[in-house]
């Protein structure tokens, strides 16, 4: 902890104007505003970052593993001790309901997932999964009923691609059962291991309509809040990804006895695409991305000259269109390139594209308004990454709340978020989904 | 076969011209010339060719691995059978000697290598190996007896470093013993297991002056004299090899979530230096050449941003201050680009640098006379490729003969020489090793 939190009751002075004026007014106690408990939070960060580590200490809680497992019981005993009606979805999703003061309205549901990538970090997913926990202990501790019926979900493998979230909208396939996650168990294996049961998946899907509304608090996975000093993301609209296979064909060659003007030199070719594919992403405005992430080169020898490289293209953004009119540009280029090198550069489009996800107007707004009555900072902005969300989207009106990375650091051991900017996201969760249970 | 061999009666009237004049006449027989039976040259390589295939029928005579050790013992048996004297020496070299008049002149020798890269042709060192057996087979059958001593000589492992020739030039050390071969084998292992003893290494060595000349006989594998529609390649020297790691190191971060102009992408920053190091090989006359042939980018996933780059560079050229100036002007391009991408560019020179080699000025003009007394076109060019010659150049004066490379294509399935063109570089070295015994 290196700062306390931000909450004063000075700010409390913004209550009674504006459209959510009264947002604080309605759940103070004792003449103090509800806060989360900023100690609690941290401290069961630390407690989650020590389950999965492997052989050389490295975070490893790769879903459907030991330490993934092992998290998970943890987690669920932890919801059970906070008065959750607790369950496993047949995806292995864990939901924990608290009953609402009226049975017959929906349930506004909040969470996140606290899988981990291999040799990842102890925030990404894990901030929104204890703080989502920390929303039902301040209910606890101040007898608060709400309204309408809360769910905590933490969603199943979502590094391994948003697997529980996607099970729950309703769209993972048959196909997608067999396939191997990172675990080295296939996705239905993993289900089975974790207390789910693949075989009759169908049966996590919840109807469209079901939940009123899903809140998703999480690291910002980025530098732009910290560059710009705020304190508080509000999403806009999660990115859709798209992934290419690029393959460059030139001709291997001894490097040694064959002139440079006789040369079909596939790696050459593929560094004057790695730089067209920078300048197409950068040469229109807008937050889209654009990634070379993979590189081979066959037969990879000091003294061949490459006759092949494969490339991983990925472009990223809020509009399917730009992604699609981006890779026109980018394929124009291949082909210009392609013919100045005497190469060949051809593309496979990979069946794993995400379609963009646009987070609910008016919960932005009520996010929006819930930090600024807290007295935060706030920013309009896209989720470059993934998220469960994406998916819930579907099926439901979703939000999503960022809190800073440091260095925008993540998927790495390095990614951090200090204690306060944890609390503040919370804060705001509590705040608006309070105020979304007044509605 | 697709052409007739080039020598004809109407050749020889070149004979009594110029310095070299009377090189044919000499060792003319009934009226024609010596020369070489190209179609024994031809049987005899699709012969060696069926020697060492690995599980998928490609070629596989790898330096100790059974396809060498069998094709070895063929080898061998051809050359006993021609009468020569064989041994194996401690390096695991083939020696085969046929007396010449004189007792105490020294050797004559020629040879070259038949083992082979992994998925290699048949033709790289098996052209030079069975040319050289067919000038034993082609005096035998003159009956003619040389003034001075001949000798035949198969290097070992030549494809894994010019190991044989190295050991006999006195630079093999105990370090490259341990050194782990391309056949698994260590290269101390691999010598034992071909018959030679690498406890007495030493004993492998011969003295400088104790041969009198050294030629090789060997495919272009490069696509000069095919492209120029010439016969022989006189080579004037083999280029000497620099191999540099080169590291780019960049910061590994989410390729969703990081903005563009926030990236520090080490495989850009590597793209922009594969360009500059072509831009710079040619950028000053000559025939350097400089290839990147090796490229991994860590973490290497379609989601991350690389963070490091590791490429390796190679430069070729006959003179080592050419090298070393051209690789000053890529380490500046390398130092500009790391400074405008904000990465970290550095170089590990590799130990295996090999020096460039001169051949012989008096063997070159032999060899050029002997080619123009037979009637072929010539061209005096460097080899860009590392052979025997290049190490025994340390003991004795060498000269090398090449012939074309169909398509200038080389250790690879698709390396194809002519019949008529193995024929021709036999005939050359024929005529070249009788015009020197006259000396």
């Amino acid at each position: 902890m290196q700062r306390r939190n931000f909450i004063k009751e000075s700010s409390l002075t913004v209550i009674g104007m504006g459209v959510f004026g009264s947002l604080l007014s309605n759940n103070k106690k004792a003449g103090t505003v509800l806060r989360v408990n900023e100690q609690r939070i941290e401290s069961r960060i630390f407690e989650l970052a020590k389950f999965g580590k492997d052989a050389n200490g490295r975070g490893y809680r790769v879903a459907y593993t030991k330490g993934d497992i092992e998290a998970r019981a943890w987690y669920m005993d932890l919801m059970k001790k906070a008065g959750l009606d607790v369950r496993i979805d047949y995806a292995g999703n864990i939901i924990g309901k608290r009953k609402g003061k009226n049975p017959s309205l929906k349930s506004i549901a909040f969470g996140s997932h606290i899988d981990m990538v291999p040799d990842g970090g102890n925030y990404d997913g894990c901030v929104g999964s204890i703080g989502a926990l920390e929303i039902i202990e301040v209910l606890n501790e101040n007898n608060i009923t709400t309204s309408h019926p809360f769910e905590l979900i933490i969603f199943s493998n979502e590094e391994g691609g948003t697997i529980g979230s996607m099970a729950m909208a309703g769209h993972l396939t048959k196909e997608g059962l067999k396939q191997v996650s990172p675990s080295g168990l296939t996705i239905a294996e993993g289900i089975k291991a974790i207390g789910g049961n693949p075989d009759s998946i169908q049966s996590s899907i919840r109807k469209k309509g079901d939940i009123k509304a899903f809140f998703e608090l999480h690291i910002e996975q980025g530098g732009i809040l910290e560059k710009e000093n705020l304190q508080i993301g509000v999403v806009e609209g999660i990115v859709g990804i798209v992934h290419w296979e690029a393959t460059v064909e030139g001709f291997a060659n001894h490097a040694g006895t064959t002139p440079m003007n006789m040369r079909k030199d596939a790696l050459l070719a593929a560094s004057k695409f790695i730089i067209a594919v920078n300048e197409e992403i950068n040469s229109v405005p807008g937050k889209q991305v654009g990634t070379i992430g993979k590189i081979a080169a066959m037969p990879g020898a000091y003294n061949v000259i490459p006759g092949k490289v494969t490339l991983g293209l990925e472009i990223r953004d809020l509009s399917s269109q730009k992604i699609e009119q981006l890779f026109l540009k980018i394929q124009k280029r291949a082909a210009a390139i392609a013919n100045n090198s005497k190469t060949k550069i051809s593309f496979l489009r990979q069946a794993n594209a995400s379609r963009p996800a646009l987070t609910d107007k008016t919960l932005q707004q009520i996010i929006t308004a819930s930090a600024k009555a807290l007295g935060f900072t706030t920013k309009l902005m896209q989720s470059g990454a993934g998220h469960d969300a994406q998916e819930i989207a579907l099926i439901a009106p979703v939000a999503m709340i960022f809190v800073p990375s440091v260095g925008g650091i993540s998927h790495s051991p390095k990614e951090f978020t200090k204690a306060v900017d944890m609390a503040n996201g919370a804060n705001v969760l509590l705040q608006a989904v309070l105020q979304l249970d007044k509605e």
